[in-house]
């Protein structure tokens, strides 16, 4: 019997919502390319509930317990006395989520010696020591697309936010004024701008998708190359460096995972090759900037706004300087974390316990490490001998 | 010479910009369809530069006075005192901006007994009595188009922002708090959901485009039906009334003119016949909706939020109820005055005088009324003998 770890962000300091917003959500068909969405057996919950936090348990704790497995559902997840560190030694599996990321170092695998199986409740796994991962054996394993749309129409809901000037002019109408002028003196349409993503995988692919009718000029960098067709299907420009596409673009969206190609990669020496009054969106992850060349450069002028939902560390301490930057539309980390993509993520969970548990083989799209090597997902974003450390040290961030 | 009178909204109170954020405006080339842009033998401004303001004077002081005319600029609109009614009665040219409109009622049309020509430096003249106009024989004239796709944009950010409840994530931000679950336990994805536009024509066409990629499902109603060609282009149901489209949809969008057919349309009775927690966004007039049934519909649920920029009257007192009623993302109204737009209505306004002064025809497609009778673009939205009435009073909105 196993004992399972999942780590999940704080129930709502405004209570349960007691009715929520809608009744039901959209039941999708597949995902964008035919991928199949989860497919467990069973699931406890009624999509469009709050499963995402502590006490929502993902919806896991009948299906858990009915098999007479163990399941500890905490968020408390930062440093040596905290319950994910106490729990972890004799842990099986850890289930944890970007949003409130229980950063799987290297040290706390060492601590956990029976840990087999590290789930993320949604994409990508940049908080887990893929290397460390590796060397143990483990299975990191994560669920696919399930919030890629999410993300990609957060992107969209950005950039325009920022271009048009919406969350200052908003401001405006609470505060009772009838401003217009000091609404407008910093608003743009988005037509005719050109708009670049750093990536573009399932979520880059998807933000050029709904920008195209937008009138925009697209553009992109990856390392893979989209097909011939795609590219002539959105009319949208490849090039082989982020800093040639930067200096092209008056917005630059950025979907990439996190390894060491990418951290840090808007830095002082890029954001000076952007256009003046460029707007910058990341909704990736939070190191792919560096933190205090945004305020900077925000500060110049020389990017018009900064949007996006990541941080490092994560939660952002109180006195994040991305808290007060001037023209910032950030929200914390929700991005992939709607009611819509709630249901997604815990199926696919659900879908990855099953499989596990009955020994059947995880789906090969949602491995990011299996074997002893980078699998399925982690072998199109990440290096061997070159991934991400999963470090909790906000140090980190300033190097 | 002719005497002109501009009624622009104020300057900003944060002080004229030193500098602006970005340091040109995209070059368009013509609107979607092929309509060119204004064709002014030439301006005397900057494209990118706040013309809207008083100060800013659309940028034609140059030019009216170098030929001779006289312009009054000012953004005192209202009663009797106000500059505008004191310097009505030998205006020969009236200048007005749906944002800040300077409502041309019959009593006020009978004070200017040389008022020849009215130009809406925007688009939708129905803060002019067209009646009253038809009857003295005056042109009324708007720039067709010019900010059609920035109001598309805001729409369609609108729609993104409430379903994915940006505004109090964004503000959890602000306030230093990490509370995913409070931001999220409202946050949706829009993929799936059902959208539909109330009138489908430049802009509600423009907004169904840009909609498409996000795999919704698209519905409209219009007097005037797509062509079958459309139809098909977007995979957009038709539905012969506005309570057969918000039976049907998750989300619905108001792009139609303001006229008696359309006035306070969405009100206790067609709100109720819409799905619970469904999205309202009116970025085409305040009028459409009744006032207080909106705020109704949020307090209750019925609605799960309400955007949009148009407001009556305008600007909108300080205690308009829709400051302060739950799960509302509002601007004032701007969306059509981006500095982008800004650039085409100054340049489209030049045009029409240019073309009045010389006795060149005014663009077929900027005339609302002409010759005694709704013409142009008047004749396709509007209905003789059926036309608003331009009124002033905020008594009219709660009838």
């Amino acid at each position: 019997m196993a004992k399972v770890v999942c780590v999940l962000y704080d129930d709502p300091v405004t209570g349960y919502p007691k009715s929520y917003a809608r009744d039901e959500i959209p039941k999708l068909q597949h995902y964008p390319g035919g991928q199949t969405l989860p497919t467990p057996e069973k699931v406890d919950f009624k999509p469009g509930q709050l499963l995402g936090s502590v006490s929502g348990e993902l919806g896991l704790r009948k299906f858990l317990e009915g098999r007479g497995h163990t399941l500890v559902v905490t968020s408390d997840k930062d440093g040596a006395t905290s319950v994910f560190e106490r729990e972890l030694p004799d842990a099986d599996i850890v289930i944890s989520q970007p949003f409130w990321p229980a950063y799987l170092t290297a040290q706390r695998i060492a601590k956990a010696p029976k840990l087999k199986l590290a789930i993320t409740a949604g994409i990508w796994s940049d908080h887990v020591d893929l290397q460390a991962a590796i060397e143990r054996g483990m299975t990191v394993a994560e669920v696919t697309y399930c919030n890629s749309i999410s993300v990609a129409e957060h992107v969209v809901m950005m950039i325009l936010g920022l271009v048009r000037n919406y969350i200052p002019s908003y401001q405006w109408v609470v505060k009772g004024g009838w401003n217009i002028a000091d609404c407008v003196s910093r608003s743009y349409d988005l037509e005719g701008m050109a708009v670049g993503t750093v990536a573009a995988g399932r979520i880059g692919t998807a933000v050029l998708r709904r920008l195209k009718p937008f009138d925009v000029k697209l553009h992109y960098t990856d390392r893979h190359r989209l097909p011939v067709t795609v590219e002539e299907e959105l009319n949208v420009t490849f090039h082989p460096t982020a800093e040639s596409l930067v200096r092209v673009c008056d917005v630059v969206t950025i979907n990439a995972p996190l390894h060491p190609e990418t951290e840090h990669l808007f830095n002082d020496a890029l954001i000076a090759k952007m256009k003046r009054g460029a707007y910058l969106v990341n909704t990736a992850r939070g190191k792919i900037c560096d933190r205090d060349a945004i305020v900077r450069a925000l500060e110049s002028g020389q990017l018009a706004g900064y949007a996006g939902d990541v941080w490092f560390p994560q939660p952002a301490p109180k006195d994040h300087p991305w808290r007060t930057m001037p023209h910032h539309g950030m929200t914390p980390h929700v991005s992939g974390t709607s009611l819509s993509a709630q249901a997604r993520y815990a199926a696919g969970v659900r879908e990855i316990l099953e499989c596990w548990f009955e020994g059947r083989p995880i789906r090969e799209e949602y491995l990011i490490v299996a074997g002893g090597e980078l699998a399925g997902a982690g072998a199109h974003s990440y290096s061997a001998g070159n991934v991400t450390g999963g470090s909790e040290e906000a140090a980190r961030f300033k190097k």
